[in-house]
């Protein structure tokens, strides 16, 4: 029987899991318990495409030309740099006999765990996309395993909404677990894509009050439209003081739950010193550095749980996509993101 | 007013906390709310004192040189490959008037916050050093500020052990905290510092089975001897089927709560592997990957709390010393751990 986890794709070094591999094995051939994908398209995470992007100066061709390379040269479209991946969607092509999975071939689905251990090959070349997108075209196929998280597309939303909200669909579900009733709440990137999605759940959880930090004035513009938040504030995460000074602020008090969703690094010293003593930090930003966090918290003496934000959390999927179509303004944030990437 | 958490000391980049400063100022002269130590000894960070033993394949007088250049360079004992750091201990030499910590000229301490962000100035060239053992003997000055954490040596414990167990006191400290009456606990790295104070911590937070994994025999009876797991097994935390096997044979399952002690990379696929549904890991390797942990999770499926393991909980210090003076194998294997050191 192939390994639930997909250790017999693991090809260098021997021993670890698909996702700390270098290398895994791409080939189209399914084990048993495997699913084949027909990719449409991939989906890639922030942080790694933001790394890319800066790398070449913005540069597509470039852009494109290494994703290629990447995903030729691991088997999987995982950054080595950012360590982060994406998610994908297509259509299912092969079902083994004893997959778990409840897919039929033909099923549109979107893949819940991370491209950094999805064995993926890439047969277009890319030729639909011109590296200027996280929201990458693609033909070539996938493999998932019997202990993979995939989610069929619902009928009733746009393929690429219902993957921009896939992809992040960890936070909103965490952070109405950590959430209680009458905390406050701080999101930092709150007009994003895994922010509004956080903010929506903070006060569905019950919060008694809840800021979103941005880094402009229009993205505060289009937070404080749709009333997404009690109270939007504009403050640059990096800055541990201005950050602290701009969530104390609007809340009153430091937060009870600060939740970090931005993806650039260096926001771990403000999001701590924005949240209360015995509160707690959710980290959601690949950019996160353990070392920044655990050491972070030491020197600031804050006394402050800090959570690695877990991408799966069971039922996280339909939760995000419930918040999408119940909440206006989540959904609006989404649409306008979509339209400007 | 010179700031409590040390802004005033940042020299570069601007506007960010003494931690995440490339450069601080390690002046000798104090604000109103600093305190200034004569400094005796550094207790380097294990993963940074084996970054740079490694990377001098063992040749001492280099690393010498080389933590000579770091604190030289970046006006504090910070790793730039590890972004960790280490303690001190030293007699208190001057504390500014309004400084809240307490201290009077001549009282012997520890610093608890990391030396990332302690201004400290050596001028013995560490000549009483041989760039051997994570205890640095050296002569010169730190600084602390308003908001550092620092505890007074007790007079009834060699000031080594004293340090070495302060250097660690927030594992104890937090597992206490996240371990309920009945849990079953996997403590990796068992043998080590941290790893023997928190299986003492789960022990005495009613864990109802604990289990110490080590990566050798040698370690394996040492541990076994003191009796202060449950059980014993002997795994590579980097290879995480054969971790979360030993794992769940020792505790029938796995476990409720893993404790990451072992300062090597690699180890969160395993020890999440190694965790039942709805439970927790805590982090507190400085050698912990976010990246790794979040996707790890997410890829495997598992609905598992991951911490962040902050140095700082109120009461850490003390409760770290009271484990270490009622719990003779605690004290046992601190004591041969710095024989061997």
């Amino acid at each position: 029987m192939t390994s639930p986890v997909g250790l017999h794709r693991v090809v260098e070094p021997a021993g670890v899991l698909p996702q700390a591999a270098w290398r895994v094995d791409n080939r189209p051939e399914i084990g048993p318990n495997e699913v084949r994908i027909r990719v449409e398209r991939l989906n890639l995470d922030a942080a790694s495409y933001r790394q890319l992007r800066e790398k070449h100066a913005g540069d597509g061709e470039a852009v494109r030309a290494e994703v290629l390379g990447i995903v030729e040269q691991r088997g999987k479209m995982h950054n080595p740099v950012t360590g982060s991946g994406g998610m994908l969607i297509g259509v299912v092509e092969a079902v083994g006999a004893r997959s778990p999975l409840g897919l039929t071939p033909g099923d549109r689905v979107a893949t819940l765990v991370s491209l950094t251990l999805t064995p993926l090959r890439i047969t277009d070349g890319l030729k639909g996309w011109d590296g200027g997108s996280e929201q990458v075209p693609a033909e070539g196929h996938a493999i998932l395993f019997a202990r993979s998280i995939v989610a069929k597309l619902p009928d009733d939303l746009p393929a690429e909404l219902a993957l921009a909200v896939l992809d992040v669909c960890g936070a909103p579900a965490l952070t109405s677990r950590v959430v209680q009733a009458g905390d406050t709440v701080a999101v930092l990137g709150g007009a994003g894509k895994s922010g509004s999605l956080a903010l929506a759940a903070a006060r569905r959880a019950g919060a008694r009050r809840a800021v979103g930090i941005v880094p402009t004035t229009n993205e505060a513009a289009r937070l404080e439209k749709g009333g997404l938040a009690d109270a939007v504030a504009i403050a640059d995460a990096r800055d541990p003081v201005a950050l602290a000074e701009a969530v104390t602020r609007a809340l009153g008090k430091p937060a009870d739950v600060t939740v970090v969703c931005v993806d650039v690094p260096g926001c771990e010293h403000g999001a701590i010193l924005a949240t209360d003593d015995g509160g707690t930090v959710i980290f959601f930003s690949m950019a996160t550095s353990f070392a920044a966090a655990a050491l972070g918290a030491e020197g600031l003496a804050a006394d402050v749980t800090m959570l690695v934000g877990n991408g799966y959390v069971p039922g996280h999927a339909e939760f995000a996509l419930d918040l999408l179509r119940t909440e206006p303004a989540v959904r609006n944030l989404f649409e306008q993101r979509l339209r400007a990437d």
